[in-house]
């Protein structure tokens, strides 16, 4: 399982707070109680900051990397600020993300095309925002296609199939569960990836749900989440899903996160 | 979701002790609390004492039904015991279970031919335990055809494909959870069913690991457990992943666990 640390984004207000005063302290502890908790790459966003998106994100990434030993997943719909922090940023990134948006996609292809960055591919058209099994197919399937034909590998490549609120419609949930094992084995050795916010949008007890919506992700086939590592159980969820799906050879994971106590809760 | 609740089990100690001492008070408590808890079925079992199963059992049935008004799942691997138990009990019994094992094949299936028992369909023969998927869709196509041919229909026939330790073997939690989706989606109007402790045998933080079990199992299209529903963590990961499972018209019985403090742990 890959882990994207979701936590240093500007639409969380402490954040877009810490970017706005310049606090490069808070930012990095941030960065680091992250990776320490298990982060495999650590999400920068600053999409609030309109006209300045670019700068801060450079300023995160540098700040990120000075503290951490691990790639950052840049996070922005717009390719001029993903430029801007490729340009500092150290390693291979993960970027967030593609989609199928024509303008969206236009722009950042040649970006992204023959590189060896990991692409998040979302789900989503001009056509709008994907309800069923299907519409999502449809979208991943002509975003795997492109994306394999500007040279990059299926396994650098996160199909996003964009969770929806069960709240909103009580299909959602199945819907999108089912699009992830669609997607696993209709395009084997991509890879596919979700926040998990979003399904539980309205509803009350939103921690515990998203923390079984990610469990039956897992068992769909889902094998990178971005999510906020310092959710004890959301990581004990993963680490236990993980090894009943097969994949923790003899257990090993399993039994040194218990060791370390990661099961306490 | 169908949920058959455990506890009466006389390979439980004080089941046991109950039994042994004829305590029908002590047994009636603990019907009615799974009762209370949202168990459909009370399990009955009281395969420990040979010679005397079969008026145990019946004492069972009859003492867990004079508090109850849910059927029992009568659980013996004896079809004498079965039978004499069937002569007390009320309503439509669960049977726990006929398997391809012959000598037990041959002798229950006259049992349950033609009547409107719910039958458990265990994935077991007589070359022992499954391990792969393959080996249990097998099984459960001939328990399945045989069962339907003795006139018993799909919707009473609950397909357990044995669960098995995944720290004996780390492929073991997939292939149980592949053969439901298996199961469900090749035999459509089947039901399944499986009890969880034997996932995490040998394993530490095993109730942890139970749940994510099931929440798994639910996502694959499971969809009956034999559990402890007292365990209330256990309880509110079904209500979840139900809702999850687009099982749970306008997120329903979700919202009223809330309301009903069921998601406070």
């Amino acid at each position: 399982m890959l882990v994207v640390g979701e936590l240093i984004n500007a639409s969380r207000k402490p954040i877009a707070e810490m970017i706005e005063a310049q606090d490069a302290d808070a930012i990095k502890k941030v960065a680091r109680e992250q990776r320490q908790a298990g982060a495999d790459y650590i999400d920068v966003n600053a999409g609030i900051f309109v006209g300045k998106e670019a700068d801060y994100l450079k300023w995160l990434v540098q700040n990120v990397q000075e503290v951490v030993d691990c790639p950052c997943c840049i996070d922005s719909p717009d390719p001029k600020a993903i430029e801007a922090a490729l340009t500092v940023h150290r390693g291979v990134a993960m970027i967030n993300s593609i989609s199928l948006e024509k303008q969206r996609y236009d722009a950042l292809l040649p970006v992204i095309s023959g590189t060896d960055l990991k692409v998040v591919a979302l789900c989503m058209s001009d056509d709008g925002m994907p309800e069923t099994t299907d519409d999502r197919l449809k979208i991943a399937e002509k975003l795997i296609n492109g994306l394999t034909r500007a040279n990059i590998p299926l396994d650098n490549i996160y199909v996003d199939p964009l969770v929806q609120p069960v709240g909103t419609k009580d299909t959602f949930g199945i819907e999108f569960l089912n699009a992830v094992e669609a997607i696993m084995t209709g395009f084997a050795g991509v890879h596919t990836i979700c926040g998990l916010s979003n399904i539980s949008y309205g509803l009350p007890a939103r921690k515990f749900l998203n923390q079984t919506f990610a469990v039956m992700a897992i068992a769909k086939g889902l094998d990178a989440l971005i999510i906020n590592p310092l959710d004890q159980r959301m990581m004990a969820c993963i680490t236990a899903a993980e090894t009943l799906a097969g994949r923790d050879k003899y257990c090993t994971n399993y039994l040194k996160a218990y060791r370390k106590n990661k099961f306490d809760f």
